[in-house]
């Protein structure tokens, strides 16, 4: 059972705001900061929250002004006169009645005394509990209702920038009045600040979305659906060489593959437990009327578009009967599951409706799953290498005995058996990893698989599960050496996850500079100029090329050899053969590779085995 | 657009009876005979239909003893005896006012006036148009009302058997009686009935669920769904091996390859005129809400399970501009359609609900058209000669020019222009068809290739269409040399039809001993006894076999060498490597083919590379 990772909440907790790094003290204060500069132009603004998000910080204000990046300068000049005047981030502990008052005097979230109450802040002392503390925070005129912490002085904030400014409900609630949201970044110095913009800068050439289009990798279309994509030839040959590798990997590790139709009866969902548990995140059903003979409906069936590939693994499993000796079965599948994510949350291939997925389920006897685990962590970081990923982190989730029988399935055998097999193999094989309590799956542990791009982008590549309850209510077995009937423990994996995610990650791991095995198109052989005994040697080399299964063209057009060369790099294609009249002679092309440039002339065969020994390997 | 071929009628029509062969000839005579036996044994027999069919003949007939197969020998003795009599078939053309009145008097399908009216032929005689002729067959006593035609005397039926009884209402309506349909065959002698039965038996034997059953190769769950076949990890071998086939083939070819999700919205099928057209073949919609910001319903959408693959290819052509230089594009895709057959039609991977299709579509100019169309062809016959398929015929489907913009979209050059361009390609290509007119799809004509196993099955592999409507509607458009947009022609092609019948039918083909490269179990290396070194020499060859993807297993048990044999004999493993201690000290293995016995000790080396050479051209 694998499931999505979920996006990161925008806002900090509480909870997490006592725990505030240097960074978000930065831009907490640097949020204050925000505020004074802002009654200092406009002295009527009420504020709400402003809290340090992720990468930055907001507030929120009401005010007439409608305020955009144009006033960002005259803004932010004023917040550097309160950062040079260095004012000290002063805590005071208040009574409630104090609060109360000054909030009803508008002396909160205000440089002065203004009269009008402030609204926002005065709603939120009201409903802060009567035993916790008040505080507010002041630098120099300005005082604000806060719990802090900050940095001492408003000249620790070492560089700031306003980025943009969104619309939201006072407390995300429609019914409250609409505010502007003013969002900006802070860091400890300009240089950090610049790093900042940079990765951004790069993040967004690095978008899968602006890259898939780009190459024409994959689309989405009105009329198919929102979160459906359509792969294009380019991403679908992409698709063609994950599946080989996965097909390879898996068939040397003793995996079997198998295919399971996308839909199943009700029924099935309700052994599964996806009824009604999960229903929410699957498809609607299909009723299906069963006509008897005389043309009458007999019966309506609901059928379910597949959401995970396990409850048909099951079956598969179940459809003959199985001996210890049969065990570990690993069945294997690029299943395409189902899910309904809500619109508003589809983003790109990141989260989508349709996901084919690289799945795969062990049933083993518990005496065979430590190595059967182990094998599978081995996987993971085989795949790991190939793709360069250096930077990973296994996340192991566990269960809490307090809550058995209620979040975690009632077997505290199993459960400390299993998991205590999961920590050795995890320290065994000198996996880093962390432990975290309490988050394990209702039927046993599992392993979130965090990985890091190139460009520092963090990605949660698939969870990786041990199951012990499930196969029991499918009533899986098999036959012991011992002649009775076992339930077998069983492993969901799916090292690469699903090629919407998978691909999705890669595309901004390697910016569409994808190596040559994965490339669409691996090698266009081009010649300088359309003579035909030229041509006739280049297509040579394209057939050759092709008759290995190799993505190869061939440009032997009239065109410019430089505009060839230009359109190639811009197409990302991996390897440029050129090709002129002396190289023919010496039976040579001349090699250029994307991003790098020329690497000179070769003999035509040298670099063809080349070609071919680097696809196999993957290099 | 791929349809599967629909089941033969069981009743011939009447256009069809005039065009009667030798063979049903004898057959509906021989149902006349069967009527003279049954009234000698049961004078009171009520006759209805009496024609031959498929295979043989049957004759219905309302009588209260309940005809069971115990009776058939007696019956059949009654058979013989007219046969032996040799009496003439003589047809007498009556008037109507006689017909009537001997119906009535039950002289009709009798070999006396009975007095009781002969109902049903009462009943057949008076909804005979007033201007078609009314005749009588006779042979001895025996009066038929029949329009013939029969062989000349009983004598000249050279054998025959009853098969089967089985339950009819009277034409086919429940609200008639209930009548007993006797089955029986016939044969011009006792040589061809034997074959016939022999065939049979075969075919049983042949019968795709029970090998399918027998080797693991595919089940069906109940919670799953009927018409939804699981594929267990023997048949799912023989999924990725015919893929692989496709996939090597079609990319010589200049295929590209796609993926594209298993459903779309309801306003794509009313696009591509599914919708309301061909709904009833159609899974039932699943009504998804969108829901807005608030999680209040904002829309319903209508999604629908694909049936056919060409909306979702149509729309990847679309996804990026094209001009006449991109063209021919051939995208293509093993996609998995799901078609709503009633459960009554259902019949093992025959006839399924879901269907994993060898799809593609060929965008292309009218110039391109011939050469594109001849491609296609030369795809099929390479198929037919791995698969050893040694007759075929294609049926090419044409237009009735009567019938434009009724039965066939109202564009009479295009017509002509492509019937035209597949005449000429299929003479030139040197291909056995027929031309069959008026039954070309609706917007283009069609080839449905038909091929024969070596038990002589036919089976209809599936049909190769030309669409010149669809792209119009979908609005696909290419920029010609001349700087117009147009509109390609689209074929579609789908020469390995799906997995689902081409595995149920190769299947049957092979009667489950597959060729190598497709074997589920491609070499099981067994040793002689269970000695150390012995296995560890096998192992070793194992590995090497599946360091190249090769389905290899080991039998190392202490089992004796005869039993191991004879396993793997019965599991259909293609090719045995057995090892004792003297082919290991040589450094071979002992070669035995599965059916064909022991082929004698080779070198390791050798056979080794002789396996991966007969897998990788598919002998």
């Amino acid at each position: 059972m694998q499931a999505d990772n979920t996006q990161q909440p925008e806002r900090k907790s509480l909870d997490e705001r006592n725990k505030m790094t240097d960074l978000e003290r930065i831009r907490h204060s640097c949020a204050h900061v925000l505020a004074t500069a802002i009654l200092r132009i406009w002295p009527e603004a009420q504020f709400a929250a402003g809290p340090p998000v992720e990468n930055g910080f907001y507030y929120d204000v009401e005010l007439s002004h409608r305020i955009s990046p144009e006033d960002f300068t005259k803004i932010e000049e004023e917040m550097k006169k309160e950062v040079k005047a260095n004012n000290t981030f002063e805590k005071v502990v208040v009574p409630r009645e104090q609060a109360l008052e000054d909030a009803r005097k508008g002396r909160l979230a205000a440089l002065v005394e203004r009269g009008t109450p402030s609204k926002f802040k005065l709603d939120i002392v009201e409903n802060i509990p009567e035993n916790e503390p008040i505080s507010y925070y002041k630098n120099g005129d300005f005082i604000d209702l806060c719990a802090g912490p900050h940095v001492m002085r408003t000249g620790n904030i070492g560089a700031f920038k306003l980025t943009h400014v969104a619309s939201a409900y006072y407390k995300g609630d429609e019914r409250n009045p609409q505010l502007q949201r003013i969002y900006g970044t802070a860091f400890k110095n300009k240089t950090e600040m610049e790093a900042y913009f940079k990765m951004l800068e790069e993040a967004r050439k690095r978008d899968h979305r602006k890259i898939g289009k780009e190459m024409e990798l994959f689309t989405f279309d009105e009329d198919v659906g929102p979160g459906l994509p359509l792969w294009l030839p380019n991403g679908g040959a992409m698709i063609e060489e994950l599946e080989k590798l996965a097909k390879e990997t898996e068939f040397a590790a003793g995996y079997e593959r198998v295919r399971t139709p996308h839909l199943a009866r009700e029924n099935m969902y309700k052994t599964s437990g996806h009824l009604p548990y999960y229903a929410e995140s699957m498809f609607p059903p299909m009723e299906l009327k069963e006509l008897n003979s005389k043309g009458e409906v007999e019966s309506l069936e609901r059928y379910y578009l597949k959401s995970m590939n396990c409850p048909h693994h099951h079956k598969i499993f179940k459809a003959v009967p199985h001996s210890y000796r049969d065990l570990p079965l690993r069945l294997a599948e690029y299943g395409t599951c189902y899910r309904y994510e809500q619109s508003g949350e589809l983003m790109g291939l990141m989260r989508v409706r349709a996901m084919q997925m690289n799945d795969a389920h062990i049933y083993c006897t518990p005496e065979q799953f430590a190595e059967e685990f182990r094998a599978v962590n081995e996987m993971y970081l085989k795949y790991f290498k190939i793709f360069g990923f250096e930077k990973y982190q296994m996340r192991f989730s566990t269960h809490d005995p307090a809550r058995l029988g209620q979040k975690f399935v009632d077997e505290p055998e199993l459960w400390k058996q299993t998991e205590d097999m999961v920590r050795r193999v995890l320290i065994e094989s000198n996996i880093n990893y962390v432990e975290v309590p309490n988050e394990a799956a209702f039927y046993g542990p599992k392993i979130d698989v965090q990985v890091w791009s190139i460009s520092g982008r963090e990605f949660t590549i698939a969870t990786n599960q041990v199951d012990f309850a499930v196969p029991k209510r499918f009533g899986l077995v098999y036959r012991d050496r011992d002649n009775q009937e076992k339930t077998p423990l069983c492993i969901h994996r799916a090292p690469l996850g699903t090629h919407e995610r998978f691909l999705g990650f890669l595309i901004e791991h390697y910016a569409g500079n994808f190596p040559l095995w994965l490339a669409p198109e691996q090698v266009r052989v081009m010649t300088i100029g359309d003579d035909e005994n030229l041509v006739r040697y280049a297509s040579a080399i394209r057939d050759e090329l092709r008759g290995q299964m190799v993505r190869a063209t061939l440009d032997g057009s009239s065109d410019k050899i430089n505009g060839k060369v230009l359109q190639a790099e811009e197409s990302k294609v991996h390897t440029m053969l050129v090709i002129g009249p002396r190289d023919m002679e010496a039976g040579n092309v001349s090699v250029r590779l994307h991003g790098k440039g020329n690497i000179g002339a070769k003999p035509k065969n040298e670099v063809i085995a080349q070609i071919f020994e680097d696809i196999k390997t993957r290099k």
